[in-house]
């Protein structure tokens, strides 16, 4: 990790939100942080290794804020239904099969070996209820290179017996969980996961309340994705103003400021937030995880993101296998920009499409700041990195970096075989 | 071409718009024609090599409806545009480089290697107005095994000059070309290629109406693709009732029945269509390629295929490279399914979500239609087959066959290496 190289290859990342900086040169990396991106290696970094990577293309590794990994297991079947439907016939019955530590163990290595090979350098992750399975989890992240944040899940109604808990036990197994983890791992950490308001009660978001005070932990759920979602939230929390408003309740929507620094929250979706939700959301600093694919697949509708970036919120990018059935965020990406279209077409003239650069941020830096100082090659950003090697996708003549980084991505090179080398905080993966 | 074989596999494929058919067993070919699916080998076939393929699906081959040839070269950029300025700012310029015979020759070589290696098995394909890159793409095309139909494109206004002809010339070259390709190859055949009315004057129409009916020609072009578009069309065409009637006014829209057979008409997108239209199209045997990707690149919109999938109407796939970014139609499959979800859920709460069935239906069978008896296993249909190695999805638990077939689509393991062999008409591509 005190270890400093630089690569070298044509260097892209977001300069802003509207602009990506394109450098022919090196990027530098000492003890796993970026130390900045030259066209030609200063003099102090003159006798450092250089991996050469050529015509390359190098990325920031990104950021996925939202996927459930022992959803894995099923990606890209099951998707003929709405989401209450979805989770009843084809999440919840999986889920229930990580009571089994040996099969828990399988499936992660799975998931885990999947988010090696792929474009994701950091991830906030589900897990299910059971503690074992997702101690199980946090091993196999651990071993895979990606940083993540894991969460044992806590839901004490609404689903099947298996994967329930009372809001007693949904407590002190979160609590066990938390000791039985800590200082265990390096790249992985836990992050408190009410699975969604419908699947908690109030004595149970009470009590992760609490547990989030004495543990300082970030929070991660989804919000308003569905319309007979949020009706049903609506009848099982009717003290909350709105959806959002029953997480900020108990001190589960937002920031929650540290000794020195201050732990997240994360809420998957947003679709259907309203104008009072919107400005929570604004007010909190929570980020917005962004999941196109899922949203799409489950017809739960089109998050206003152009909407949210405008307002200044913190919006990410997230897979959400598997309602989205892809763990790509080269696919995300470009879902992104394609439903971003539907929406001005359909839904509101005033919000303008999302264009390439906006998506490229949201799975770099967007989501990246969940992280610290990720998803860029500035000086003193971690060190998180793809080189994609494009030379499969032929062409009869040559096209500038600007252009062939957004052809990888659509072309999604992430999955066949694009990327040649990997790094998340200065180890190289692969 | 007499050669009698069996497939030996997973065989998978549409028995009817809702229903796939899989069988654990034999699919046999005899002189490029389908003899049936069985359980186990009947008498009459008992001494044909078999070609084992264990666990692998075995589908037909799909058929892409609309594809640009020229555009190949830079797909997945440019994808921050609508429609009219997209023309303006990507494909007339790419286009124009196909004067450029060395040019043609290189750049087709990469796009007839491309569908060669995806999943496609026949396809319709704009080339450019020039003719003699025409005859070069369909070299390259018969070269590839994929069967197609190839259209030199007609334009006599609304472009750059590099890719207008006069009226006379247009015609006159499309006579040409026509005179040239005679006869010369066996998996490829011209179709007329207006590219859509706000490029083609009255005359021309007129020339291209007497051309199809001297050599019983099919046609494929645009329709009512983008809101911009139809309404130029209302300003240039003043004399159709609506966008599809102005082809019909000329002959080109439609069944033109032949000695023995009929010659189809293939028009893109009709993303806008309205009741007179549908209608039209349906009363005419229209095939509606619907081209999803295409649809949300250039913020077109969502058409309605439920609608014309209940009226009876014509449907397939069509992938649009370069508006659609990928010659994948698995993809394809992906976005059909995606956007009528959101036509549902903010266009017309009456229009059903298309199912997978109905989506692997378009893509094999529906857009099959436009060649004959194509798309299925069914005996006497073309012998057109993909073998699907699905092992590079690892799960921790065996998948039933459609689910894995679902899941083979959805993660595009026509990209990913998972095509294994290719037969199109009975010939092995590899």
């Amino acid at each position: 990790m005190t270890e400093t190289f630089a690569l070298k290859g044509n260097i892209c990342y977001s300069e802003s939100k509207t602009r990506i900086k394109t450098v022919h040169g090196y990027a530098v990396c000492s003890g796993g942080i970026s130390r900045g991106v030259y066209e030609s290696l200063p003099e102090e970094f003159s006798a450092v290794p250089v991996y050469d990577f050529g015509d390359s293309l190098i990325i920031p590794a990104m950021v996925d804020l939202h996927i459930h990994a022992p959803q894995y297991a099923f990606r890209g079947t099951g998707m003929d239904y709405e989401l209450m439907q979805w989770l009843c016939n084809a999440a919840f019955p999986e889920e229930e099969r990580y009571a089994d530590e040996e099969y828990a163990r399988r499936a992660y290595s799975v998931f885990a070996g999947g988010l090696r090979r792929g474009a994701t350098g950091r991830a906030c992750i589900f897990a299910t209820v059971h503690r074992r399975a997702t101690e199980i989890l946090m091993e196999e992240m651990e071993k895979s290179g990606v940083v993540s944040r894991v969460g044992k899940v806590n839901m004490d109604r609404g689903a099947p017996q298996g994967i329930l808990e009372s809001a007693q036990e949904s407590a002190d197994e979160t609590v066990h969980w938390l000791e039985d983890v800590k200082g265990r791992f390096s790249r992985t950490a836990p992050i408190l996961t009410p699975r969604f308001l419908p699947g908690c009660t109030d004595e149970l978001m009470h009590r992760l309340g609490t547990i989030r005070e004495k543990y300082d932990l970030p929070v991660q759920s989804h919000l308003s994705e569905n319309p007979e979602e949020i009706e049903l939230v609506g009848k099982l929390f009717p003290q909350a103003d709105f959806y959002g408003d029953g997480y900020d309740m108990y001190g589960m929507f937002g920031d929650r400021e540290t000794h020195g620094g201050s732990v997240r929250t994360i809420m998957a979706h947003c679709v259907w937030s309203d104008e009072r939700e919107v400005k929570r959301l604004y007010e909190n600093g929570v980020f917005v995880a962004h999941c196109p694919g899922s949203n799409l697949n489950l017809s739960s509708g089109i998050a206003p993101v152009r909407k949210y970036l405008d307002a200044g919120i913190r919006v990410g990018l997230g897979t959400d296998v598997a309602a989205g059935h892809s763990d790509s965020l080269f696919r995300t990406m470009t879902d992104a920009i394609q439903v971003s279209k539907m929406y001005w077409r359909y839904v509101d003239k005033g919000a303008a499409p999302l264009r390439f650069e906006e998506a490229f941020w949201m799975a770099t830096r967007g989501g990246g700041e969940f992280f610290g100082r990720v998803g860029g090659f500035d000086t003193g950003y971690a060190f998180d990195a793809l080189v994609i090697d494009d030379t499969s996708l032929r062409s009869p003549r040559e096209l500038p970096v600007p252009e062939r980084l957004e052809r990888a991505v659509y072309l999604s090179l992430d999955i066949t075989g694009g990327i040649k080398a990997k790094f998340v905080a200065g180890s190289r993966l692969f």
